[in-house]
């Protein structure tokens, strides 16, 4: 069975892997990214990783498909370029060109995280039969992908999918987005926005209550994965936060199927984990605004891909492409 | 050179002619849809009409590549079904069948006017080297079509492209849409949504207004295209009802480009002759909604197809599928 060597470049961490034709994980090393020194070295280093995963994990040479990378930001997968990593600083590297001039032997496959996961939930999760889907990213911030005709439509210019700078509060100008505009869903619906409805909370009627109690008692950090906690714990004013966020992806949601009528919405992500307590405020917005019995009844689903979906999504780019 | 035999089948009016391959059109007839004696009827007098158009135009029947037949509603093109048309009343209605069993020389095509409009836009209009783009049709109500890739995405049930009910007005729940939902784009960007808006005026803050005025000097019943007409003369409360419903367009054009980041927009329908007036409220929206240089430069475009654009979509069934 063939398996494909898997990089997935984080902003923060790096995890690199061995993943095998039907999902399964044979080898992984974690570190952290390091982008420091260039490019040149912390290929090198992710390289090093992967020589010592197929040690470790015997798979012969002549198996491997070949070398997927995810990159965190803007991709050009023709070129096999990260063109655009506005958290690392990074523009226009040569992330193929870079590999193959330190390994040659296999083919290297670029896109970045967002398109390489709704690859990866077509070839191992939920997305099987699906010819058409949505998928989106709940994180720190909101990226998206668009699967057409079991492709993921990149875009003219790789800027398709930017499900997160959909603007969902058209009367807000008080809180400025990373891309510049006012009102954007990664603004209202990310980990990021529960994170700081918590903290406006906890700052101001919140100050006495429940929830703050909560915090006091656990010494936890105030950050969306506690506040999920707190809200799983029964805590109203938590549950209410996220209800609130799912809200607003329910409503570039209801854009994006009255658009495409996909047969499917999968979320991934960190902060889909807490996907029950996104639900409600989903289907709050969404079931009051798609039209058509087919668009109401389109299945919005937790990614089925689970923890290492970015490794997944690296190696399916190798499996796909 | 290829012709088409054309059937725009209209809610109200029936248009049918012979389209050649290069967008000339060699003969037509215009006449009321009649289908209160059912299908058969009404396709046996448009194909009667055609019959006619062919002996006046000399095209030899060996040069006909098909007929091409656009419905007012939600069509199944792989079945030929027109699949419902509410304002006709009619269901489940087998429309290549039905031509067929009546004239079987010819293969035929069906699909919804608006995707229709779309595949004539690549196929006669201004789309000519767009793979992908977005067509929105502004009439009475709002229409539209997706196209990646030079094909129109239909939709897992047909149900792809409805983007005037995408909800931009989401704390709108006095005008109700004809879908049932509240704050769809039909009912704040349409030529309804412009009548409407100009009625309201007359009839409250605009009693005693230049508008007002100029309605009672040009005895012009009051609809969109009069409003445009005193919008054109200087007018400027009929120019800021215009700006208003291009601003709601703009929304949902933000909506569609951050997703898809297409080639082009393209704006067709009747209410499209007053492109000038919706373009300032279509940019005031879209300019602040949209991310990315090349989303920011898309161009909104208004058709390269006149007045002949349903003709011409049911033409381009013949010759694109």
């Amino acid at each position: 069975m063939k398996a494909a060597l898997a990089i997935d470049f984080g902003g923060t961490k790096t995890i690199v892997g061995i993943v095998r034709e039907d999902g399964q994980l044979l080898a992984q090393r974690r570190f952290a990214t390091d982008t420091s020194q260039g490019a040149l070295p912390y290929f090198q280093a992710c390289l090093n990783e992967l020589g010592e995963c197929m040690r470790e994990s015997h798979v012969p040479p002549e198996q491997i498909a070949g070398i997927g990378v995810t990159v965190p930001g803007l991709a050009d997968p023709v070129r096999g370029m990260l063109l655009h990593a506005p958290f690392l600083g990074l523009k226009e590297v040569p992330v193929a060109a870079t590999i193959r001039s330190l390994w040659p032997d296999y083919p290297v496959f670029v896109d970045n995280d967002v398109n390489a996961c709704a690859l990866a939930e077509m070839k191992f999760g939920g997305a099987l039969a699906c010819g058409s889907f949505v998928w989106v990213t709940v994180s720190t911030g909101i990226g998206g992908a668009v699967v057409i005709d079991g492709k993921v439509w990149e875009g003219e210019h790789h800027l398709a999918g930017e499900l997160g700078h959909i603007v969902v509060e058209w009367d807000d100008d008080a809180n400025v987005c990373g891309c510049g505009n006012c009102g954007c869903l990664e603004v209202h619906g990310s980990g990021k926005a529960i994170e700081r409805n918590v903290r406006r909370y906890l700052a101001g009627s919140g100050r006495d209550s429940e929830l703050a109690a909560y915090f006091a008692r656990t010494n936890a950090p105030v950050t969306a994965e506690s506040a999920a906690a707190a809200a799983m714990a029964g805590i109203e004013a938590a549950a209410y936060i996220f209800r609130q966020a799912g809200r607003h992806i329910g409503k570039m949601l209801s854009y994006t199927v009255n658009m495409l009528n996909p047969a499917a919405v999968f979320i991934g992500g960190g902060v889909s984990r807490s996907f029950s307590l996104l639900q409600p405020g989903i289907m709050d917005t969404f079931s009051v605004a798609v039209i058509g019995e087919a668009n109401k009844s389109v299945p919005i689903l937790p990614t089925g891909l689970g923890y290492e979906a970015g490794l997944l999504g690296a190696a399916s780019l190798a499996f796909t492409k």
